[in-house]
């Protein structure tokens, strides 16, 4: 039996079981300080287990390196209180069961590699479009890390700032791909959150152009064989259908593939796991270990 | 003995030996026609061989899918006469070898691994800033393959025409990274080749500047341990000391990465194995066969 848990900026996803078929014991806990949130975590776990392993898949940035002195750190996250916990030695330590750590959007990318949208493939990404912009995925087969860990949500695109005036929402960077895509910068620039807009055309044009722009950047740099699109804003009804042709204009048919040519093909898709492609992730992370 | 060919748009450079230190034969030929120019290197190999393995780095599009019908072709190239050129296949049948065939910027990423710049690395790119601009490198240990092959020049770039009113050079794109940075770009914007340009502070702040917004978006997209930067104009004196200020301008301290925030570290390097990245990674294919 296996723990997974999804750990985002405002609630926390775990689960008992073994997979998506086999799920035996979920809840949702609210993020608020790391001593009360984790204590509830262990109290779930304690309760629905035992379990024989624990996956998490966190928001960040975290240290994911094994061989690191701040392994299962979330690390330089601006949510107060946050940075520097150390979350996976943390359940290590208090249910005495191994634990896989990683980021939420490299669990969710190995949740639908596992059960979901893209099983049987060995290079591609998960990016989720919700209040912020993240990405992970594979290469060859392995989880993507590296220097730190992807943060696909920075990447630089064109602005257009004669079509779009917004100056951007990204504390650090203005408007990079999060900056002027994510759900916070949707609602800073309509003065509406995101599922108040919905029929409104310029806000999903603008919108599906920017994932596109970025879209085609993860594609030239990592050349995945699948795309999959998670998050609020991400799954938002209509989007894709908006963002395939742009790509596929984008990339003017430089790129040789049937499936990146073919503008409704299964190349952009969405989360076949819905929105528990993280926690179910997790799990899949603990089954890694 | 192995041999090593990197096949390039106007020049093939062949080799027999076994690294850096043991390189037995070198030779370059022209680019013609596919029937000249690989009966030209053949003759070659028969001359300074018999070699038991050969590695072929290759200019692109390529197929390098082992498993695919059309392995070992240039694919989709407008270079007259060289689309659908079956490469790897004609040297495997002509010399009665095995042959490793894979990108010219994966080979130079393996090579630099091998006896480099990278070297200890699992993680990392090597990109070429030439006539055009392409990247290859590794995540994980392997070399990037996907559904085709990274294109890292295609990605789209901020540009702002106020100040550059170029309208890029890329016959696909206009103004993606490879539209706005190689040296056909700096040519036709400018007037004169990337080499007479020498001294012109506008010019090389302009390219460092395109050249930090594709890097950052590498970076972000791959998470590398380093970045190894060659070509004509990549390797042009003083670039890369404009190059990594600007890089660490754009994160903004969002990467919490000694090595990527220090302006003058060993993130952004030239490549150690010089020119001979590409021939001597292709020899480094050969030895993986």
């Amino acid at each position: 039996m296996l723990g997974g848990i999804e750990t985002g900026g405002s609630k926390w996803e775990c689960a008992v079981g073994t997979g998506p078929d086999d799920l035996r014991a979920f809840e949702t806990i609210p993020t608020t300080t790391p001593v009360e949130t984790i204590g509830r975590a262990v109290t779930f776990f304690e309760r629905e287990g035992p379990v024989d392993a624990i996956g998490i898949g966190s928001f960040g940035p975290v240290d994911q390196k094994v061989s690191s002195p701040s392994w299962g750190h979330v690390t330089t996250t601006p949510k107060p209180g946050w940075a520097n916990t150390d979350v996976g030695g943390e359940f290590g330590r208090r249910l005495s069961v191994p634990v896989a750590f990683d980021t939420d959007v490299n669990a969710a990318a190995l949740g639908e590699q596992r059960w979901g949208a893209a099983q049987g493939l060995d290079t591609f990404c998960y990016i989720t479009i919700g209040t912020g912009i993240g990405g992970g995925g594979m290469a060859g087969g392995n989880l993507l890390h590296g220097l730190l860990h992807p943060e696909f949500g920075h990447i630089r695109i064109p602005h257009d700032t004669a079509v779009d005036p917004f100056p951007g929402a990204c504390p650090y960077h203005g408007d990079c791909w999060e900056g002027l895509a994510s759900g916070r910068a949707i609602e800073a620039r309509w003065g509406q959150p995101p599922e108040a807009l919905t029929g409104r055309d310029e806000v999903w044009e603008l919108e599906a152009r920017y994932l596109a722009l970025g879209l085609v950047c993860v594609t030239c740099v990592l050349s995945p064989q699948r795309i999959v699109i998670g998050g609020g804003v991400g799954t938002a009804p209509g989007l894709l259908s908006r963002v395939r042709p742009q790509v596929v204009a984008l990339l003017n048919g430089y790129l040789n593939a049937a499936a990146v040519g073919d503008g409704i093909g299964d190349y952009i898709v969405p989360p076949a796991l819905g929105s528990r492609s993280g926690v179910l992730g997790a799990i899949a992370l603990a089954e890694a270990l």
